[in-house]
C-alpha cells in the first residue's frame, strides 16, 4: 500500500522504491508512531471528525497491532514504504476503510517528527541509564582506592602524584556532564510537531496542547513550517552522543596504558578481553579498542546530519530522511559499549603497590619549589633553582631524592637539610587540599560530592 | 622569557619553539587573562602568600598591562611563548622580581582554562547579542507582511498557502533555539578551573569559591584532574555554532532561491549584493553564499576539535592548544556574517503581488480532500479522488481550478458544484487554525509569542 | 568455535562478545576470505607445510563453503566471532581436524588486511560501472539537445546563455575524475599483505610473489608491520565515495531546481518522483533528494574513519574493526543511488523551448561590452559602460535589449546601431569558440572527447 | 578600485565589503596570480587582441608588481577586493588604462581557479620535499638500529619480537604512500581553467594549449562551466594532507609512548621537548603531542571544504571563496610540523639495551606453536596447547621461559625438551624470512627497497 500514487500515470520505478524505503529502518519507530497514532484518534474524536464507532475500532486497530510489534508478530510488507505505511496498512487490514480516516488532518511530515522525538527521548532516556550505571561503577572503583597513591601525568609523563580515586573520579564527572547533555537533547526534542500538518498546520481543530500532554510533551511548537523541518534534537542528541563517545575513548586509552605490562597500575578481568588467532599468549583489550574507536564513528554520525542539512532550502525536504540512521546507530553504538565498560571498571583489579613504586621523585619537584616559596623566594626563581637541581641529578644520572645538601646548595644556598622532606608521598598530597585537591579531606568531599550528583541523577531519571 | 628552561641542558630548536608557540593567537585571550591574574593576586595575598607591598605591585602593574592592550600599545616579544608568559614577562620588567611571586601555586594549564572559559562565555553574549540583532529584523519584516499570501513549499514544490510573515518567523524560532544552545555552552563553561595547578590541586590555601565569585564563575571546578583536561565548554560552543551555521545556510539558501529571477518573490537591496568582473549586468547575491557556505567551516571547526579530543589519554596533553583556533574562526566567521544577514533582511523588499500570484491552484488539493472528508469520505479515499482530479488537470493540460463540475464528478461523484469554492486562498489560510497555522488569528498570536520570546532573550542578554 | 581461548582461565563476558563480533558484517567479506584460503593454502602446499591430502581436503572443503555461501545457505553459528572463524569453524565441519592446519603462519591480522583489499578492489569495480552507466545517460542526454540554448547561472542568476549540451557535459566531467579516483583507490588496495603474520611476518617460507599473482594484487607489502595497520586504501576509497556523493548532490540539486514550477526547464518522469500522505497533488523529486542528503553520510563516513585512524599507535589495534562498516555503508549507499540517477537522467524530459525563451536578455552583457571592445576601448571602460546601460534598463524596468541607441549613446557614445544586434543568441553561443566553450564546434568536439573518455573508461572496467 | 560597480546604483553595505572581501588571505595566490596574468597577456597579444605597445606595457608593469611582491613592497589598498582586483588597480597606478585591457575575455572566475591550481601544484611540491626530508630521517634511524630486537606490539600488548628497523621503516611506507597522493593531488590540479571565461568560455580567440604550456599545465579543461566550479583539485589535497596527518599522528603517539619513563626505548633530544610553568622537572614532548593533535585540524579542514561543496547548484557560486583557506592551513599546519618531526627522529636516542631487555618471554608464543606444528600438530591444536602453558605459567607467576620441561608436557606431551630453545631471540627473528619479515636478509632488503624508493621520489621532485 502507497499513501498516494492516484496522482500518478505510472508507477514508481522499482528502484527509486527501493532508494525512497525507509521502513526496514524507521520500523524501529513502530511503538511511537502506534502511540501517537492513538493520541491523534483522540483528538479527532475530541474535534468531532471521528464518530466514536470509527475511534473505538480505530483503537482496537491500533492495540492489537502495537501487540503484534510487541510481539514480533508484525510482518513488514514489500510495499510498506515506511513505518507509517505499514501501520494504516495493517490497520486498514485489520478493521477496514475506517482506518482511512485516520490520516484526516495529518501528514507524514509532522506525524514522523512527532515519532522521532518520541524516539529521541527514550533514547536519552536508555543511554542516561547506562551512564549512571558506569558512573556507579566508577565511584565504587574510586571509592575502593580513594587515597591509593599513584602517578599523575601531564604530556603523558609524571607530574605529581594524585591517588586512584583522584583519576577514576576525573572521569565521573565528565560523564555527569554527559548526562547533562542528554536532558538538554531530550528537552530540546519535547516539543509536539503533532498538528503542523505537512507544512502548513491542519484546518482539524485538534487542541494541540491536550495532545502534547497526552504523548508527554512539554511544548508546542510555536509554527508549522519549522515544526516539520527543524532537526536541532537529532543534532543535539548527536552532539550529545558524540561528546560521550570521546569521554569513552580517553578513559579507554587510559585504561589500555594503565593495564599494559609497562605500566602495569591495573590488571583486567579477562572476561573483558580476547585473544589471537595466532599468538596463543595474547591477552588483548578489544573492548577498550572498541570504546575507542567508536568515538570516530559517533563523531561521523554527527558530521552526518550536520551536512545533510546544511542548505535545505523548505519546509520539509526529502534530505531529511538521512536523519534517522545516524541516530539509531549512535544509541547502538553506545549501548553496546557502555554496558561493557561498566563490567570492565567493576572486574579492575588495581595494583596499589605498582602504582605508588611508580611515582618518580622528579614528580615532587613543585614541592621542592614551594619549600623555596614558603622561605620568601618568588615563585619564578624557586622554580629556576629546582630546575638546576633536577637538571643536576639527571647529569648525576640518579633521582633527585639522592642528590645531597651540598648538591641542593650547589644550585640554591636557600636549601636547607630538611628539603629531603619534600620527598614524602602522603605529605605532598595532603598539602593539596583546596576543592578537587589530593587530600584526604578534599578527595572525601569530592566523592561525596559525586554520590549525591549521581544519586540526583538516577532521581532525575526515575522521575 | 619562558616560564621554564633552567632543567634542560640545551636549548629549544627553533622550529619547535614556531610550532609551540601560541603568542600568535591566544593573545586573543589577553584581557582574560589579565583579569584573571588579578583575582589571583588577590587570592594569594588572602590566602598570605603575596604580602601587601607585592599585591600593590603586581596589582598596578596588571592595571598598567590590561591599559596596554586597551590600548594597541603592547608589544609581543619574540620570545613570548603565549599570553600568558607575555603577561609575565611585561610584568617582570614593570615591576622587578615581585612578578616571579605571580604564578605560585598556580599552572599555565588551570590559567589557560580559566581564560579560555571566561573568553568563550563573553563570546556567546557577543554572538547572542548579534542573533537578537538578527531576529529582530526577522520579526519586523514577517510582520510587515504577516498575512501576505505565498506558495509553501516541501520538496521545492508548491505544497500549500503560506504566509511571508508564517515564513519568515519560522526561521525565528530556529535562531531562538540557537540562543539557548548559546546559553548553555556559556553555563557549561561558567566552571572555575582556577585552583587546580597542573593537574593536582594547589598546595595554596586560596579560597577558590571567593574567586570564582570574583570572576563571576557559577560553579568552582570539583577535580583538579578534570579542570584542567576538560574542554566540553568548547565542544558546546562549537557545536552550538555549528549548528547556528546551518541556520543561517538554510535561510540563506531560500532567499537565494526567492530572490532569483525564477522566483521573484523577494529583491535583495543592492548594498547587499555584488557584481561580476567580466559580466557587467551581474548583481550577484555573495553575502547569501558566503553566509550558506561558512556553514561547512563551521562544521570543520566542530570536526576539528572532537577529532583532536578523541583518544587523549592524561589531564593535560598539549593537543588541547588546538582547542582555540577553532574556537576564534567559528566566532568571527559568526561575526561577520549575522550583522551582514541581519542588514540585508531588514533590506528586502518582498513583492507581495507576484508572491501571491505565483500561488499555483495545485496547492489547494488539501482543501478539496478536506471538501470530501467534511462530507463523511474517509481521508483515505478523498485523498485518492483529489490525486485523481489533479492527473486529469494535467491530462487537460490546465490547472485544476479550471476543471469543470462534470471533471471532478467524473473522478468521483461526491464533488458538488462548490468544490470550486475550495481554491479561495483567504479561506484556505483561515482554515488551518490551530496553533502555529496560517490563519490571522493563529499567526497574531505567533508573532506575539516571537516578541515575547525575543524580550526574554533582551532581558536575559542584559542581564 | 573462538579461533582462542586456551589462554583464559575463565569465559568472555557475554556482552564483550557481543560488542566484540564482527561476524554479522564482515561476512561480507566471506567470498573473499574464502578465496584468500585457498591461495593460502596452495601457499602453504608449496611451503611444504600441507601435504597433498590435507591440501585437497582443504580445497574441497573450502569449495563446498564457498558454493554455500553463493547460495545463501551458509549459517552463521552464535560463537561465530567473524567471517574468519565462521569458515574455519564450518571447514572443521567439513573436513575435520585437517582444518587446524590452515591457519599455519597467518593471523586474522593479515588475513582481513586481505580480504578487505580484495573486497575494496571489487567494490571499485562495480561502483566504477554504475558511474560508467550514468555517463552514458548524461552523454545520451547531452548529445539530443547539444545545441539547444539555455540560461547559463552563476551565483544561481543569469549569467550567459549556454547550451544543454554543454551543461550536462560539464557534470560528465567531474564523473569521470570519479572513475580515476576509484581507479587510484583499487591501485592503492592492491598490495597483498597476506604473509604478514599477526604484525612480524611469517615464519613459513611462502612465496608471497606468487600469492599475490595467484589472488590478483598487483604489489606485496614491504613491511609486515605496515601491512596489517595501513588502513590507508580505506581512506582512499571512502574518500573517492565522499567526492563521488558531492558530485552527485550537486547534480541533483541543479535538477531539483530545474524541474521545479519556477524554471521549467526540464520534467521529471513520473516513474522517478513520489507523493505525499497528505497532499493529493504533490509529485516531489524524492530521488533527487535523497541523493543530494546521501553527499553527507558518504562524507561521515570518511570523517569516521579517519578519527578512528587518527592517533593509533601499534601495527594492529582492535580499533581498525571500525573500517568496515563505513566503507560497506557508502557502497550499498551509491549502489542505491546511482543507478536511480541514471535512469532518472534517462527519462528526463527537457523543455528546449522554455529553456530558450527563459533566457533574459541581461546575459548578452558580456557581448555588449566586447563590442565595444572590439572597436578599441579597454575592457575595464567597456564593463563599465555596459555597467551602466543596464543600470538605466532597471530604471528604465525594460530589459536591456528594448533600450534604443540613444540610450545606449547616453551611456557612453562609443555605441552605434549595431549593438541591438548583439543580443543575438546563436551568435553570442558561436562566439565563445575556443575548447570548453558554446559554439557548434567547440560542443562537438567536447562530446566527442567524452565519448571517447568513457570508451576508455569501459575498455578499462572490462579489462 | 572595484571590479564592478557601474551597475549599481547604490554602494555596497561596509560589512558586505569586508565579508566579501577576501584579499587578506587570497593575496597568497599574488604570484600565481601575475604568472597567470603574464601568460594571459601574452595569449591575448597572440590572439591579436593586445597591440604590442600595451602588451609591452602591461608586462612591464607586472613584472615591476611581482617584484613588489617578492620584496614586500606591495601594499594593500582598503578597497582591494581580492588578490586580482589588487594587482589590476598597482597595474593602473604603474601604466595607465591600458591595464584595463588585461582582463579582456577573462573572468575572476577562471582567473582564480588557475591561480589555485598553480599554488596547490607548488604547495604538492613543497609538501613532498618535507616529506622526503622526514623519510631520510626515518631511514638513517631505522638503519642505525636495523636489527636491534624490540617488543612488537599489537593491540598495544607485547606481541612478538621485531627490530628497531622494522619498526621504523614500517612508518616510511605510510610517508611514501602520502608522497603518491601528493602527486596525484598535483596531477589533478594540473589542467587549465583559463580560457573559460565566468562560465560559457571566452569570445578571444586564445589559444588554450600554449596558454597550459606555458603555465606548465599538462592538460587543459573541457568544459567551461565545469572549469569554474571544479574544486576536486582542492579536495583531493586536503584528503591527502589529512591522511598525512594521520600518519604523523599514529608515529607521534608511538614515540609519545615509547619516550616515556614507563617504556623508555627513546629518549627525546632536549631540543624537541619544553617544560612546564610550574613542575621545574618537566621535559614534555609537546612537539609530538602538537603533531598529533594536529590530525583533527587537518580532518577539519577537509570536512569543511566537502560540506562547502554539497549541494552547490551552479557553475560559480560564491560559496567556493572558501576553498583557500582550508588548504593554507593545511599546507601551514604541515609546512610547521614535518621539519620538527624530522628533526625529533634525526636526534631521537634509542636504546637497544632497554628495547631488547623489554622483549617479554611471552612474545615466543607463536614460536612454541610453531614447534609442535613442525612435529606435524595442525596449528590451531598447537595454539590451544601452548595458550594452556602461557595460563600455567600465568598462575604459577613465571614468565613462560622458567617453565618445566614437565610443566610443557603437563599441558601436551608433544613438547619435547628443546622447547625451551624456542625463547632464543635471534632465532625467532631469523624465522620470519619471507619479504618484509625481521630476518636480516628481509631487512637489508627492505631497507634497500626503501632506500631505492626514496631515490626515485627525490628525482620525481627534482624534475
Amino acid at each position: 500500500m502507497k499513501m498516494w500514487g492516484s496522482r500518478m500515470s505510472k508507477p514508481t520505478d522499482p528502484l527509486v522504491e527501493r532508494l525512497n524505503a525507509s521502513a526496514s529502518f524507521d520500523i524501529r519507530l513502530a511503538d511511537e508512531d502506534v502511540v501517537g497514532s492513538v493520541a491523534w484518534a483522540h483528538a479527532l474524536g475530541r474535534a468531532g471528525v471521528l464518530g466514536s464507532e470509527d475511534l473505538n475500532a480505530i483503537l482496537r486497530g491500533l492495540s492489537a497491532i502495537r501487540e503484534e510489534f510487541a510481539d514480533g508478530r508484525f510482518k513488514l510488507a514489500p510495499t510498506d514504504e515506511d513505518v507509517h505505511t505499514a501501520v494504516e496498512r495493517r490497520l486498514t487490514e485489520l478493521i477496514g476503510p475506517a482506518a482511512g480516516k485516520l490520516h484526516t488532518g495529518r501528514s507524514r511530515n509532522d506525524q514522523v517528527a512527532t515519532d522521532f522525538r518520541l524516539w529521541i527521548q527514550h533514547a536519552c532516556s536508555k543511554l542516561t541509564a547506562h551512564v549512571v550505571d558506569l558512573l556507579e561503577a566508577i565511584l565504587t572503583s574510586a571509592e575502593a582506592h580513594l587515597h591509593a597513591p599513584m602517578p599523575g601525568y601531564t604530556h603523558l609523563r609524571q607530574a605529581q602524584p594524585v591517588t586512584w580515586g583522584h583519576w577514576m573520579l576525573s572521569h565521573s564527572w565528565a560523564f555527569g556532564r554527559d548526562v547533562e547533555r542528554l536532558a538538554q537533547a531530550s528537552a530540546s526534542a519535547s516539543c509536539l510537531p503533532l498538528g503542523s500538518g505537512a507544512l502548513a498546520g491542519t484546518s482539524v481543530p485538534v487542541d494541540r496542547a491536550s495532545l502534547a500532554g497526552e504523548l508527554g510533551f512539554h511544548a508546542v511548537s510555536d509554527n508549522s513550517l519549522d515544526a516539520v523541518s527543524d532537526r536541532d534534537f537529532v543534532a543535539s542528541f548527536l552532539f550529545a552522543c558524540a561528546l560521550l563517545g570521546v569521554h569513552i575513548s580517553r578513559l579507554s586509552e587510559a585504561l589500555i596504558l594503565f593495564s599494559s605490562v609497562e605500566f602495569g597500575f591495573v590488571e583486567l578481568d579477562e572476561a573483558f578481553t580476547t585473544g589471537s588467532s595466532l599468538m596463543p599468549h595474547k591477552v588483548n583489550p578489544d573492548p577498550l579498542e572498541l570504546a575507542r574507536g567508536k568515538a570516530g564513528r559517533l563523531i561521523g554520525n554527527l558530521t552526518t546530519l550536520l551536512t545533510v542539512l546544511k542548505g535545505l532550502p523548505s519546509a520539509y525536504d526529502k534530505d531529511l530522511q538521512e536523519d534517522k540512521e545516524p541516530a539509531f546507530d549512535s544509541v547502538d553504538t553506545l549501548t553496546s559499549v557502555l554496558p561493557v565498560l561498566s563490567g570492565l571498571v567493576r572486574s579492575l583489579r588495581t595494583d596499589p603497590a605498582k602504582m605508588a613504586a611508580a611515582i618518580s621523585p622528579e614528580a615532587f619537584a613543585v614541592d621542592a619549589a614551594d619549600y623555596l616559596v614558603e622561605r620568601g623566594v618568588p615563585f619564578r626563581e624557586a622554580h629556576a633553582s629546582v630546575g638546576k637541581a633536577m637538571r643536576l641529578a639527571g647529569e648525576k644520572a640518579m633521582p633527585p631524592d639522592r642528590l645531597t645538601l651540598e648538591d641542593w646548595q650547589s644550585v640554591d644556598p636557600r636549601f636547607d637539610a630538611d628539603i629531603l622532606h619534600v620527598f614524602d608521598l602522603a605529605t605532598a598530597l595532603e598539602r593539596r587540599n583546596t576543592k578537587g585537591g589530593t587530600s584526604h579531606r578534599a578527595l572525601e568531599e569530592q566523592l561525596a560530592a559525586a554520590r549525591a550528583r549521581l544519586a540526583e541523577l538516577k532521581v532525575a531519571k526515575a522521575g
